[in-house]
């Protein structure tokens, strides 16, 4: 029995509330289980400079975490100087993976910014960022197109994340909480868009490692939860592919 | 008539919502009007360096806004790799409010982080900090008392901030939003005690003057204001001096 | 009695030295007791980004002190590789006080640098730099004329800056020196111009708080002194407004 | 066919140069195709701050390109002032791949500095310094060893990474070369021990994805550059393990 | 003729201010020419991690321009965030000229802190502060002595720079102002002892070159200059060696 | 006898081997004893601001040492996140260098960049980067000269670059290895052209002094080493200025 009580296939509780803040182009608060995140996507008229000329849009990604959505106050970043490792890490995986069902030369030369803000961590704050900037982007891009800035919806496919592990207790799990994560070696992060196609695996043993028997039922956990996260994208932003048969990804 | 059909002399509506964020000691989200600042207060046992071995506590405050928290994207200060010079004003003005309030000598060698992030910008964010950081504070001071952490609130008094300014067609107003914020010269930020004493007056005429007679107009709408706000403060807090008959701040 | 033998309303000597640096368009040494600033001014004939196009002038300023201006030999804010907040705040303060003095739009598209560099410090930096940066401004701005590089002095009025604070055992004073500054916990700096209007109050209680009859008084101490501080501009400077009546300064 | 004439099954020629450099504890040049990364192992007598006290060593590594390691220089991190995402990425992945098969409990309180170098870069370099470090870290075990530093080899397993992609024309290969890197959308990097479990994966589609079936494809290829590598390592090492049967890594 | 009408072995005008700042232990303003340095001497009763333990003492420079010391201003090197490698250089050359002159075990465990802060400059500034320097540190060594902190001056020698040059009009000249500095390309700082030896040379060509011969009239034109400066310095300083024979220097 | 059996007017053995890094214009491996450095010469087509318009080309040069290169690892200068004084001290010398020998007016508007990175080090490593530099340096001449981008080479001489200096015990020596540099007070580099023309002289007492004798004898050693040096320049260079009779180097 895990430490909430969840199988070890069960996703927490996820709530996605639209229009959290009133000025950005896209804004969602996500909570998964005790993890909170905003989510708000802006749109720029300009590319940056390594893009330009291309008549092709960029999205690039920010995260952060507030000093205390952690049990214990983390030094501010902008106090330090500069951006940590890890940071930077999750911001190149946030920007990739929604670049991943963007086709960007609908978009036209315009930047997309995600800002995801952590303001309150229980383990997931880069998967729950995943999944609440696609919706936060999407947003924005349905703004966009009604005040007629695009012509169509920008989009291949939806877009999730969750992360797996395997937990020393507990086997292989999905959606691991903070008290988990901390105590189980192998752990992995999943991406994956509406067609069940692999957008990022990363998968780390921290001083251990995986059998190949290991990694298929952390893909298949991951699989799963995948599926219902989708499910809660839909019920925010409705059925996008309704008419036009969305084939591959590319 | 003000651009949200206020009197010259009525305050935005204010929430104080107590909580907000489970893991800090003290945590609340104050909205004022469309302004909604989160205040977490944390409580760390040991004083920086330069006030060891006084026996004292000390209080400092970080302070940043979210990129989107203004209809206008902003760069985040972690990735410019310094602070403005307008986060470092608000943060000492937010420590030294705060400050003038507590008795350092009762909370010990401890010190109390502020963090006060604005989610959403519509004039008054440093005001708006300093009243919902008081409230953070206090319900921190409160878990360390039923923690038996200190013996007793080392709080002398009420404490909340709030601006004034002289606009252009409205003449003195009190609790400026971001509209009339932008085009008034003369802009001043009040913060007083529950005695009705001045803590700090920070007025000034970007490229303007102000006389006399309306310095003295100003201060008497910031007590006005700062009288609603304190009330605020105890319908969360209660009365924090029923027994004891708090006298001069001092 | 005051440390030095003042009188409670009594300014410090005060000698303004023009041209004391011969690069500089405008250059003076200010001496304010034993404070002594290096206030210069520099003309450059373009503004920052945020300006352009809008037929207007722009001035700045910097204040460092050197290292032992004071008795304990500071770090030097080029080594520490960042400008401390306290700097931040007094560059800003100095900027918007010689900005509303100026009338920007007869300035031309140029930017006026000012730099205040404290050589010897004893209290009142901050306010010692604004006057003696009026000082070396207007003289710029005279030698722009003589150069025919603007057609009249763009000065709307004398501007000047001084101290008070009510200390635990002299009451409220004027003009504090680093002995008394550091033994008052009421501390404020107010700027003004020739019409008596003000331009910027900032009075702060560290730690400490002040009546509305304290605010008063110190009011009035600081406007006998900027008076004092007026007739030594207008000793360099002349009287700049004898024939044009200058009205209100707005 | 391949860019080199290379199967798509075929590693590249791979040289370990052992005792590269005379100063560090061990030392390798390791050449992959035309990449090449110098190795430098160094042991320090004690651990980070984070560490101490827990009687156990750590690794940590960092990572670097000669500005003209590629065909088009780049800009030195150290003229930049600061070290960029990517390369963060890749030294954190390099301290863990190493400290998943060092047992840390048998190196004392010490810290394993891994240097990897990149004089030459042609693709691959982040696995190619994997599997170079390993060996310049294993042969400073050894020289600690011999000098009754450590007890014994505190080596779990052999330790190597390598490269593999699904190209747009030659479908799945192994071990990219930077002009296949370069045009191939889906691209991950596996990290494996001598028993054929997995440490770390990477897989990442740059606006694209992959399926379940070109994930197995992938992982098999890998398995397959691993088994060659392993074996290069084990003509500079000789073997490790073979007295003592070596388990399972944990 | 030169610019100013100087002989080509012709010394511009030296003063040497004391006592010019009240803080500093010891203090100078040194003009040459039009040319001038506040060197401030600072004691501080401890040494630098490096040198703990060593029973010597340690002295350090600082080097700075006020951003108005030109006749173009310069961004302050605190604004950069950065110290230049010009200013490196500098501070790194006077700190070892002045180490080459003082018995650093006489001294004890204590560093003076050297700052040279300038606030005019027409050439030869580099060299200027060395001469100031000295005498500043001298100052602040013999009020040391008076205070019975040490017990007797800790100085082996007399030190002085200058600068020589050959100008392609002039020929090899003693002394270069900016006027002729900036179109010189052998340019030579020379820093002696008053024992006619040299303590450092910096001679470079900047695309130029010099030969033997012009190398030799260089450095009897330097010994010259040297030896006027150094009688400045005993104006100042009195004879410093008048009993004692002083003997090599080292 | 000197500690690896040398004369004291011997160098140690040199090498140069050509075409080191496959990637840039111009490479060189330069080892000097135990000391070697990898020297890459870049030529890119335009120059800094400071440089347009001028129709001449600019050199410039970077400076780097492996963390190993030592005995002892050094801090990465990419993660303390500045470069040093003495870094900064080395790239300025050998941009100057370079720059001397070079008529820049034949480069055309190009910059070439130097990287000189340091891969083992024991002593001598800045005069061994200005000599593998202008190897470097002229190979990607050559180049640019086959690939018609320049019409001729714009090299007015051979430059080289030794150390010499006075030891304690074997009194003034040439080219010294670290452990001899490490106990000699009295040191100097030389850069010298190929006509025996001095182009920086760089000779600094530490702590001690240095007579006119004792220079002429270090001139003296310093000149027969630039002689050896320029041979094995010749070496892989072969005879620059055979038909053409190169005169002064201006």
């Amino acid at each position: 029995m895990r430490p909430d009580g969840r199988a070890s296939d069960e996703l927490r509780s996820v709530q996605i509330q639209p229009d959290f803040i009133i000025h950005p182009e896209g804004s969602v608060l996500i909570t998964i289980g005790r993890t909170k995140v905003i989510c708000n996507a802006s749109i720029e008229d300009r590319v940056p400079p390594f893009m330009r000329g291309q008549k092709k849009g960029w999205i690039t990604a920010e995260y952060s975490m507030l000093p205390r959505a952690t049990p214990e106050r983390n030094i501010r970043e902008s106090s330090k100087g500069k951006v940590t490792g890890r940071t930077m890490e999750i911001q190149r995986l946030i920007g990739r993976a929604l670049r991943s069902v963007v086709k960007l030369e609908d978009v036209g030369e315009r930047t997309i910014w995600i800002d995801c803000d952590v303001i309150q961590a229980d383990g997931g704050t880069r998967t729950a960022s995943i999944t609440g900037a696609f919706v936060a982007m999407v947003l924005a891009f349905k703004r966009a197109l009604e005040h007629k800035q695009i012509s169509k919806l920008p989009i291949k496919s939806y877009l999730a994340a969750t992360s797996v592990g395997v937990h020393p207790i507990y086997g292989p799990i999905l959606d691991l909480c903070y008290k988990e994560d901390s105590t189980t070696n192998v752990d992995m992060n999943i991406v994956m868009n509406g067609q069940d196609e692999y957008i990022e695996i990363q998968g780390t043993g921290e001083e251990a490692t995986f059998s190949e028997k290991e990694l298929a039922t952390l893909l298949s956990l991951a699989k799963k939860g995948i599926h219902q996260l989708i499910e809660a994208e839909k019920a925010v932003l409705g059925d996008l592919f309704t008419e036009q048969k969305v084939g591959t990804s590319k």
